[in-house]
Parts: structure tokens; sequence; C-alpha cells
């Protein structure tokens, strides 16, 4: 079930997970995650500052799936286009065959409270960075927090239809679904 | 400084705030919360499950001010309608002469990650609620839960400016000013 597993590090996610699903969260431990990775405690902590993190882990990278395509667009680029590209840009995170993993992940999430809030404080974080980008484009304010808190959103609520159960639809087409919701809701049409 | 005071329970938020203010909130416990507001640890307990809700209390008043105009619009009211009725309604939540109280409230959270997981989790708690008002008046979705998103966005962005050092307008003013940034940057794909 658990699939894409290149590096220790992705393995130790992949096993954490495992682990995780099968016995609970809390009662899993990293000293467990290591053996079962093939790995000492010690690599675990090169890897990750705690157990919390082996569910969080990459967020620079994500952080930059969304930041990447504002710098790099021309100068006076309005800032719905910049929200519209950097969402395309952060679904190119989530191919399909992450699906899985993001399902059981969520999961786990979901079943513990302070996970929950950790993914949130994450969330929150990610704003923080779209802002200041878009800021640095030129864009003023409240413009450049509120574009950046609704690509945050739309993101958060694609991602929760993508791993619906049933859903199969690619991230994209999700995203680009409640772009449109949104837009109508702003602008209503008639 | 702390005004705003009348029965128990505001005697207790206030007086921990204080406390909190002045000795830290780690340091501050529910003892000595009691025992300044001249109650037993006891009374306490009555008012709030644990220290952290001395901050967050009210919640569920403060839910009903957005989805009470919600509930009462009649049918066929626009989402955006309805955005701009429940925000309306939840400015009046924050009169001028709490905003003292709230400026140091804030500041105390934003020193301690745990309280700040916890806003964050409480936020979400009233997009929840406020998509379900959404819903049962019959908005669809995906437009009911990004309707939902938006608003409690524009309310924290807006509360956020509201206690922002200098910040003398009042709450809705705040508001209407992000939702006017907001039609302003969501647009149609050209």
């Amino acid at each position: 079930m658990v699939r894409w597993q290149p590096g220790t590090r992705e393995r130790l996610q992949a096993t954490a997970l495992q682990l995780f699903t099968e016995h609970g969260y809390d009662e899993t431990t990293v000293a467990e995650i290591a053996a079962a990775a093939d790995v000492t405690e010690r690599t675990f902590f090169r890897h990750f500052v705690d157990k919390r993190e082996v569910l969080f882990a990459g967020q620079d990278d994500f952080v930059g799936m969304f930041t990447g395509p504002v710098t790099d667009a021309p100068a006076g680029t309005p800032p719905f286009t910049l929200v519209r590209r950097a969402l395309d840009s952060a679904a190119g995170f989530f191919p399909d065959d992450r699906r899985a993993w993001s399902r059981s992940r969520q999961r786990v999430i979901d079943g513990v409270p302070a996970l929950g809030e950790r993914e949130l404080g994450k969330l929150a974080n990610l704003k923080v960075h779209l802002g200041t980008s878009l800021r640095t484009h030129g864009i003023g304010e409240p413009a450049a927090t509120i574009a950046a808190e609704t690509a945050v959103t739309v993101f958060h609520l694609s991602f929760a239809q993508w791993i619906a159960d049933g859903e199969d639809r690619d991230f994209a087409t999700i995203v680009h679904e409640r772009l449109e919701a949104l837009t109508e809701v702003v602008h209503p049409a008639s």
C-alpha cells in the first residue's frame, strides 16, 4: 500500500506511516521506526527533529513550489494570476502515485489533535512565506495577504478533496474547480 | 489597562490575562488566577476546563454571531451577501472598548506556540460551523466551503489589523476594506 520510497529519509517516512497506521501514532516509538527501517535512532534524528516531523518533512521544498512561480513571474503580473501559477506549481507536488501515501498520512493526523494543530501551523507558515513573495513582487496590502491566504485556502481544500474517498481526478483539476467556485462566489455571473 | 470585566467569568479572564502578561503564561497557575480573582480553584474549573480556555472562552456565542445571519437570511440570498452579513455581525463582537483586552490577549497567545495552535484550531472549527450553515441554507459545494473559508480568512486578517499597533478604525471598517481587496484580487481567468 505504501509505495514511493527511495532514499533513507523516504524509507523512514514510509515505515513510520505504516507503523502509525498499524499500531497507532502514540504507541509507536522512534526506536521502533528506526529498527523497522533498518537504521539507528541517531540516523532517524539526523533526518527528523522529532517523531511528529516524520509526517511533515519536505516543508521547505513545498513552500518553494508555491513561491517559485511568484518570484519568477514578470513584473506587473496580476495577483490572481500569481495565485493560479503558485497553485499549478504546488499541484506538481501531488502526483497520483502519492495519493495513497497522503491518504494514510491524513488518517493518522486526523486521529491525533496535536498533529492536526501542527498541520494548521504549517499552513499558516506557508501563508506567511507566500505573502512575503507577493509583497516582494510589488503587490500592496491588504491585497498581498488576502491573495496568499486565498491561495493556501484553495490549496488546503483541494488537498482535502484530492484524498477524499473515491476521488480520482488529478490535483490540478480539483484546484481549478475550486478557483472557479471562488470566482463565482465573489463575482456572481448573474 | 484591562477593563470590560463584569461577572465572575469575565473577572477570571481579566485577572488571568493580567497575570499572564506580568509573569508569563507558563509561570502562572490556576491556583494563582483563582486567588487573585478571589474565588476558589473549583470555581475556576466551573467556568473553564483548563488554563488555556480562559483565553478562548465564549466560542459558542462567537460562532453564533457568524452563523445567525446566515440562518436568518431569506432563501436564495447569494453566498457573498451571506459572507458580508456574517462578518458584519461578527464585527459586533469587537467593540472598541474590547480592543485593549484583545491586544494583550494576542500578545500572550503569540508567545506560546501551543496557544497559537489552539487559536488556529478554533478558527478551523468556526469554518466548519459556517460551512454547515451555508449548506443548510442551500449553497452547494464547493461554493459553501469556499465561502466559509473566505469569510473566516477575512475575519482573521481583519482581527489582526484591528489589534495592530496604532490602528484605531472600527472592526467593520477594516472588514470592508479587506472584502474590497478580495473582490479586487479575484478575477475570472482571462
